[in-house]
């Protein structure tokens, strides 16, 4: 499963003391032997960058595209913390190097947690040498449960790319918007490819998952996607094409599963938008309904309330003519040429009961399209925000 | 009270049964003699235009700037109405203006309340001939209700501007954003001044106080704020600045009793960006921090957690180096040099704690500043707007 679903790759799961309840906080992901392979990411955008985020953008330059590990832990996201929080990333790396028989730059590193508090690193550093000990090959479900922070479940994936598996594990349930989220994935394959390639794949995949879902609009400062690969599979490189499938389908899986474990989330909103003027009208006006805080509201009482949903089109910024747009929901067509339209009450109502909920819009200006996964705001979503400690 | 404050004006409110309940829901408010005056207006730039602001956008554009009279319905916005919604809006005007004595194009309409619905235009029109009847020099607090829709308290002002009154009355509690909200606002005076000078009163008032305020981001379709000069009280020509800064601070102060009375909240929190590299980033930051649901969420729990103020400032597109950022809620400094700062944990307890938070951000790289008034976000405001009927 997970990560560990590829060959070539180990990895572990345990408790090292950041959480205060003994939860699981730190995995660590590696090469079966030791040896760096092939390897890219994608990091946020946020100018806030957490510090193990640059320790890792560093790293990859300097070893030009290749990895032997990852260390992950929660509880604590090291960001806000400076110039000796990056000194802690460093030295996580260094350790977990020492321990593993590869170079420090050969070491990528994440967290996720609270930001503005120093990493307890003492207690990291001292668990590495048992973390490298219990790598195992099945290892990969306790390495994804180690991740998780307020997820209330693991989120992991394998893709039969047909010739090589992709496997990846995920956290993610709030701080969750396109250009990412307070979110981490690390992604593993036993096909043969270089760094470019990888790069490459990524960047094919993150439109249609990372980038597609949003929870609360919020870019986190930590958001990382790597992707890894060991070769082990045989059978010569892996076309391009094969390895971004794979890489998307496994990028898609993992969103869905962060969007379904929202926080606090009793429906998940797919946003689909076509007839936009271009797509990055399709992809704004997407966006901005399903961050709106009234329509995730309607969402949760089940309400096809239909005008927050054109008011929001009409302040996308992109082009809009109220005389063309058309919603439905379930395929029931609420407004059309933007008034309301006859439909059937109880199929609508069908439609909104659901634990999943479909939100068509059409513009009827072009042929942009853009689809976002978002979720309802309820309740359950502040109570688990009001309050860090 | 309210519009009625300035020589000049008489208004009426009183319910015509577009609200099912029977609560208030149109309003009227007039010149004294019928004749029409000098008159201005901001509208909303959603592109989803509601009819009434498509009608008393016209009305002003034909008569150059000058209105007799302006209706106010609450209860259903003729939005999202179409060909039927604008043919509504402007038989209201003309059968308010057959009672007035004025030309249609010479009043002017709003509308507040449920989008994509039909305008029940029957009953309001009913109900002109007794509320022009009715119109009193009193009139205005009683117009003051019927323009509200989820607001707890009316929303007034008056302000002596020397020589003059500027008198407003305004309703919003939510769909409440920077470039205006599901708000209306009507504001007299019996200065004598040109549309002009009245234009540029209003534009030099919104960007501190109705472009100033957000509640959840949202941008309505009735946004309309109109202001309406007698010349009642003698004198002669108003001068610019006494006009600006009369109108300025009835204004802010209709703006913030906007924010206080938000859907729910329980503390209104006035966000200062300072040490931004330009005016506009300060807006930017200050308005991505104020809309945060996670930073909401926060100070509804009164909980000083400043990594989210952190993450949202470096996501907000402006100029930011984290290790120039610092963080003060109600003057305790609890992040310095993008850091954790020591604090004194009781005074900082006590600056959570109250209705009003003052949040402080410095960006140590300029002197843009801009303030944001916004509010928490709470359970309150999920009960009020998951569901419409």
């Amino acid at each position: 499963m997970s990560v560990t679903a590829p060959k070539g790759f180990v990895a572990v799961g345990l408790a090292c003391g950041i959480k205060p309840g003994g939860a699981p906080d730190l995995a660590l992901v590696a090469t079966a032997d030791g040896k760096a392979v092939p390897a890219a990411a994608v990091f946020t955008t946020n100018r806030a960058t957490a510090a193990p985020v640059l320790a890792s953008r560093a790293h990859l330059a300097a070893t030009g595209g290749r990895a032997s590990a990852v260390v992950l832990n929660s509880g604590n996201a090291n960001a806000a913390t400076g110039a000796a929080g990056l000194a802690d990333a460093k030295r996580t790396c260094a350790a977990a190097a020492a321990e593993l028989g590869c170079a420090a730059e050969e070491v990528l590193v994440c967290s996720t947690g609270l930001i503005g508090i120093p990493l307890p690193v003492e207690p990291l550093v001292a668990a590495l040498p048992g973390a490298a000990r219990a790598l195992a090959a099945d290892g990969g479900p306790a390495a994804a449960l180690a991740i998780l922070t307020t997820d209330t479940r693991p989120k992991q994936v394998v893709v039969d790319g047909g010739g090589f598996i992709v496997g990846g594990m995920a956290k993610g349930a709030a701080m969750l918007s396109p250009d990412m989220a307070t979110m981490l994935a690390v992604l593993t394959t036993d096909a043969a490819a270089t760094p470019a390639q990888l790069a490459a794949a990524l960047a094919a995949a993150m439109p249609t998952s990372f980038h597609a879902v949003t929870v609360d609009g919020a870019t986190s400062t930590n958001d990382t996607v790597l992707l890894l690969a060991s070769g082990a599979a045989g059978g010569g490189p892996v076309g391009d094409d094969a390895l971004a499938a794979a890489v998307t389908r496994a990028c898609d899986d993992l969103a869905a599963q962060m969007v379904l474990d929202a926080e606090g989330a009793t429906k998940v909103v797919r946003v689909r938008v076509t007839g936009a003027a271009s797509a990055d009208d399709a992809r704004q006006a997407a966006r901005r309904v399903a961050e709106s805080q009234l329509c995730k509201c309607s969402w949760y009482g089940g309400d096809p309330y239909w005008g927050r949903i054109v008011s929001e089109l009409g302040a996308s910024g992109g082009a809009f003519d109220p005389d063309r747009v058309s919603v439905a929901y379930g395929g029931v067509v609420v407004c059309q040429g933007g008034v309301a339209a006859a439909h059937d009450v109880s199929t609508l109502a069908w439609a909104m009961a659901g634990p999943r909920i479909e939100l068509d819009v059409d513009l009827g200006l072009g042929h942009g399209e853009a689809t976002v996964l978002t979720c309802d705001l309820t309740p359950g979503y502040i109570a688990e925000n009001m309050r860090t400690s």
